[in-house]
């Protein structure tokens, strides 16, 4: 019955290195690709007129391994476990996601038809049902109360980057180095492992793909360092 | 792949006298019945500290009816032709269709798993595919811009009561009738008449049933006047 009308595309080729929740890296850009038969100008029209919109995907890389009843939510260091119908965990029984993103263009060319968004959290790829108007009159309740999720709030941690990765940097343009350097600082703010690496700190050196670069850091206590930025794979 | 975990159980047996958004009648209540074997405790703990939930559901009265690339949206009168991904309308590829309601409390009886709403918008039976808790930190977007549906904001209609609806009221006890008339005023005043009937205003006597009572009223202007209300159904 149900089936991807299109795939992101985004800079996050792993679950590793994405953000936990939409909205949190304003420099995670990526594009909606609609694929036939629902590449049509007329299917989005009125849409514009939206900042920001709901997209509904597919926990793809959950499919398989089936629900789960409770889930250790990772912004509670995995020392709880939690209802999985109380998380946005993805071992749902169906296993969809929503995300709120900005809408920041359409671009309808032949044989490509994109919707562009930042404020990602998805990883590349994944399949979309649906894309809805987000409707502040009814969506935004901004008094709710946030259950769990409001009972912590880590704080940033800082990023510096290293001679290495600085002159990678350097031989980018301008603009795409600013890019670059605003993607990475977001992502890695947010301290992106998974709370088991946390614990204990077992390991201090981490890498991830971001946007097709390899980028390397290491961490000691509050303090990040991007020791190492490596060869762009080719343009998605 | 998608079955549902649940099904609502609404006032609103028909979709002609449902609120076409989520939250604008907070008077309607409802719950949700989970099935088997998604009817354990465990699945919805920690749900109690949120106070809104997002609930997945299906469309599914649009089912078999197939996507529109375009639809008119009700609140623009019918005149419009948008893109079904701009607007909220069931007829969608996937027909997903996603509420923000009030969680208002849970019931776990053997045999009668229940999650209690407030500011329903969804007909009595619909099938349910997942509940999330909102996340106002990441979901709460007061800034964000409605595209047409900033264009107009109706006013709410006048509501007033006939003696035959009094009576009826008179006979149903005190909290009984004290609800079931802030559920027909607040239903009503917001004019749940499709756009094609109030183009030319070719007819003033409607009725629906809410929450398994007939209730029939008459439109003059801005001035809705409850002529009658009959019968309640067996509870549900």
């Amino acid at each position: 019955m149900f089936r991807p009308i299109g795939y992101v595309r985004s800079p996050f080729s792993e679950k590793f290195g994405a953000p936990r929740q939409p909205g949190l890296v304003q420099a995670a850009k990526g594009h909606i690709d609609l694929i036939a038969p629902y590449d049509r100008p007329e299917a989005i029209r009125g849409l514009e007129g939206f900042s920001h919109i709901w997209i509904l995907f597919v926990f793809h890389r959950a499919l398989g391994e089936g629900w789960r009843p409770t889930v250790r939510p990772p912004r509670l260091g995995g020392k709880r476990r939690l209802g999985v119908f109380a998380t946005r965990a993805p071992f749902r029984p169906n296993p969809i996601g929503m995300s709120a993103v900005a809408l920041t263009g359409v671009e309808c060319n032949p044989g490509a038809f994109r919707i562009l968004i930042s404020g990602l959290d998805l990883v590349d790829g994944t399949p979309i049902l649906d894309i809805k108007p987000y409707l502040p009159a009814t969506d935004a309740l901004p008094k709710a109360r946030g259950g769990f999720t409001e009972e912590v709030t880590k704080a940033p941690l800082e990023v510096g980057f290293g001679a290495e990765a600085e002159r990678y940097l350097g031989t980018l343009a301008i603009d795409a180095a600013a890019e670059l350097r605003e993607l990475i600082t977001a992502v890695l703010e947010g301290d992106p492992r998974p709370a088991y690496l946390t614990r204990g700190a077992r390991r201090s050196e981490f890498g991830a793909r971001l946007a097709g670069h390899n980028v390397r850091w290491t961490i000691n206590g509050p303090n990040i360092r991007v020791t190492a930025i490596e060869g762009r794979a080719e343009a998605t």
